[in-house]
């Protein structure tokens, strides 16, 4: 940690703020500079947030910088193989791009059975839908609850795909747990740290989405949050951020992907639904993420979006998907961390 | 409501759009401009953001518009007077703004009382002080939960102060709800539905923070959130949005109060401290709250902010809030809406 | 355009409102909703934004919302093929992406004419390379002037590649105009109105960059600046947005890509060196860029980043840059709007 | 400056990096910590950038972080007295707020003096008036030219206010120059470096608008551009930051009005108008600029908004601008430096 010093700190003041270091955890070197006094701290302390915090409160110190990242569990550091979430044959994380496509709500089971059928024949593996859904106005559709669950298990039977689906509260957490394979944490939720905590003491896969105004590094330590209760089977997904952008829902960070995978061993996915807002967008936005390369997409594909309950403008059309999906087989996938590109042929 | 077709669309496509319109709820009007069709609907139809959506979904339309504003509750139209939230004599959204100040975190018996007696003395009318902190790193200090909520109502007792603490959780709910005058919910929180819905079968003060990205709109329809279960006793507070700059915390949008008292009956306060994160720009940042019209504020006050478990650097000592309240009260109120202004002597 | 009137505005309001529409030029429709009075203008005015600024300055309005784009000459409808910029046998806006390459600023003879040589043999087939450098700082280096721009030329004779370089002012403009292939107005000139002017009077290609903060509305118009001119040949640029992102540069916002190709016959191209400021970043994301359907790519390469004057950190060293060129070749182009793919083999 | 070298650096890397440095303008001090080696360089070089740069280039550099502030014009340790400009008897950044107002653009002779007069009897000093216009289509009112800065020198004769009014280019430097009493360099061009240093050789008061995107230490720097050529006589406007808010034009951050402050000598003003787009918002955000300590206001006004060629929804109208003049005076100045307020009846 490097303390810099207002310009007008007087030696007293100096000795004040490093009385403030804990002597037992960090070596305090000073450097008196042309212009400024600099203090660094060598050492390990158990909170350095908050000797941060206190020593950035001294009316003497001009800035606290910290020199390590925060991350613990998510770092290479701690785990320096990748993490593959295993489902059965499904495997997240590994060579191929995995696929999630579905409805955004599910709305009954003709729609939702339909939906579902026609993803897995397109090459999709697991199945989104969403039984709860937040959303903005308390005046819109909010989900079928259970019945949903119920719905997506049959599909479940029927086709063979795995389950993706949002949990938006610890009241349904044993509830959503039982129906569904994948549970999803919407970006709403990223720093609903008692739900975070909640769901780490389970040993079933999270995908995590990104905050709409979260940063890297506040993203990766909501997944700190999951996996210091024990859950390591966090996969990470990239929705969109909001900018001053008006043309489009959110504004997809796609440079998300490469920056997440350069510090962490956590699968990456991309919604380009929610990253755009737009059907039209998605499938140019989907070919990027898998080319700067993301593990997986989430997609959301509607039999009629004009007749969908909800996110009908963002959600594809069956025949697009399918050639969604055609397009990002010839595409292989990407790991510039292992540089040996896995070719189409190989998928 | 009206939609947009796009310059190619064919008269077929035109009509199907026009079945999506339900015609009991809707009349469509219908005009061919030199360059696009464009169809006016006029009636007030039960889910419209579903419309709209659907609308929206079909290939040949290029944007739906909405005309009205989605606010009911929280509006002059429901509510022609302004919502005063009454504890005892305090009077929040009344003549005078209404100070709360406290610590960040409440940390031991001393700091609580030591600061308690401070802020009285200086004419604070609330206490402000967290017991259960959300943190974005899990390795942080996370408050003293039960025992901090216990202190607070210790210090109530000898001061007189009413209190506002933050709830994180519905399991948390009956417990902080019997200790605190009002239940603050945090900016992380501001669209956990199912915690909004909990507090509004309360009846039971509320102060709802603005999300760190949240529009106007999605703070509006998040208090509509507590409303519709029947809690009308809501105040508002900006505490800062999520923009580039990197000289602040946040950036403080002040201008969000003129907006909001345009729009709603509700009251609006201001949290200078994590709008800026920095203890020098409170005091400027509070003044120009009053001046814009708050009906309140909320700051951290420390008796030794470089002791401080957290948010020590946008901390004030107790000297500085004395005089930050001693220029507040002789600025007197402002209120844009019945444009007498309450001189500093009426206070 | 719609004027959407306030709820208490009066009859009298309404017709004050309506004697601002000139009516030679728009026809008037009158709804009165249940809640809203809402007037509907047909037609097409020569100053439609004065005209809505007038409207929006009535007191009894509520707001105005246009329906049409305001793009002219950057639109499909003006021009239905897409433009391609022809420079001897290098197309921007062909069938397969062009690349530029080279350092960021032209430092020297030996440093300008080693990179020259390495990516003209990767495959680049414009050399980029700036002799005016806009900086931040005063007080740092801004390019060798007439000095680069003649070093531009000498490698351009060498190698036969073609040349792009920025402008920063009027002044100038004749002398870069000289030596240059494709004029460069850099992110911080884009709503320089004059210098937009100017270019426009010229016949040579221009690549617009995207301003830090421009929505695609803003760059688009000030590509028609250029273009109500004259100068039909500009290219844009994708080059990054400013977000609250703190872990790289810019947000590149490849969402831009297919956007701006969905409104307008203009060749879109991606700068992932300012995009992200990373060099580790660059690779993946200008694969991204090619699989959203980028017409090209800009990147920064230096044989010694190291020793960089400018942009060392996002500079790609030259074996990292045949790299990026390999993996490029073996996407081939992607055209959403003909859907028939270029296989890598075409190219 | 501070080098954080990445964990997997080995010792030869990290002597390459001690090589970069000018030994003669820097001591390096290395330390091996637990998980990193950190290199502390004391000194002060030339060219600092250049050498941030550099380092960062290294590929076994994490992070290159600077401890000094770049500004040495613009600071207070270059010059410790406020600077107050004088145009007579107007003073800006002495003692009580000055006002600028005056309509968005020069439109015609009767509209001009009409508003000067009226804003010159509410007691504004200075008259604002555009007579180039920026605006973001070419196809909108532009300005009268000349013309309207010879109705600007009428009015000034007439009424004895001074005259603001922007200049955009070079070419027109003289002409604005021989007319205007302070020259306004508007957002679009606060990045314009070759009319910054320009101005930079006239000796006339410069007001320098905050860029849309520009952080305080890009609005600074370009400050210190003007200032290197030997005008220092330049006043700051804050305008309003682009962000994700949609209810405003922008957003107004008053923050930066006592961040300034804290950093350099110069005065700063504030423009509700641009600032929020809303003439309902002007009053409120203009007090609390002054609240905040703005040395002075820039406001829009016109006798007709709804008649105005622009800004019209952003113009008061001279009854409301009276209102605003008069409760400006009824707050006196606050300066947190020197914490002795100048009370009302100082004024």
């Amino acid at each position: 940690m490097i303390v810099v010093m207002k310009p007008e700190a007087a030696e007293g003041e100096l000795e004040q703020v490093l009385e403030t270091v804990p002597e037992e955890e960090y070596d305090s070197h000073v450097f008196r500079g042309v212009e400024r006094t600099v203090i660094g701290l060598i050492g390990e302390g158990a909170d350095k947030e908050t000797l941060k915090n206190r020593l950035a409160s001294h009316p003497s110190v001009e800035k606290v910088i910290a020199i390590l990242d925060p991350y613990k569990l998510t770092s290479w550091k701690f785990k320096p193989e990748k993490t593959v979430i295993e489902l059965g044959r499904v495997k997240i994380g590994g060579k191929a791009p995995v696929v999630m496509a579905g409805p955004c709500a599910v709305e009954n089971e003709e729609q939702l059975l339909t939906t579902a059928r026609e993803v897995k024949k397109a090459g999709a593996e697991i199945l989104r839908g969403g039984a709860f859904k937040p959303r903005t106005s308390p005046y819109s559709f909010h989900g079928l609850g259970e019945r949903g669950l119920k719905l997506l298990a049959r599909a479940r039977e029927e086709t063979g795909l795995k389950i993706v689906t949002e949990l938006m509260d610890i009241e349904h957490l044993g509830l959503v747990a039982e129906y569904t394979d994948i549970i999803q944490i919407g970006a709403r939720n990223m720093q609903n740290y008692p739900l975070l905590s909640a769901i780490g003491s389970l040993r079933q896969p999270v995908m995590l989405k990104r905050g709409m105004s979260a940063t890297i590094r506040e993203w990766l330590l909501a997944a700190e949050y999951i996996m210091t209760e024990g859950n390591h089977q966090v996969i990470l997904c990239e929705r969109g951020i909001r900018t001053f952008g008006e043309e489009t829902r959110n504004t997809l960070d796609l440079s998300s992907v490469p920056l997440v995978k350069e510090i962490s061993h956590l699968p990456v996915i991309v919604d380009p639904s929610h990253g755009t807002g737009r059907w039209e967008l998605v499938r140019p936005m989907a070919r990027a993420a898998v080319a700067c390369g993301a593990d997986g997409l989430i997609i959301e594909v509607h039999p009629e979006p004009r007749r969908a309950l909800s996110d009908g403008p963002q959600s594809l059309r069956p025949d697009k998907f399918h050639l969604l999906m055609q397009e990002i087989k010839e595409m292989g996938s990407y790991d510039d961390r292992n540089t040996d590109r896995v070719l189409p042929s190989a998928i």
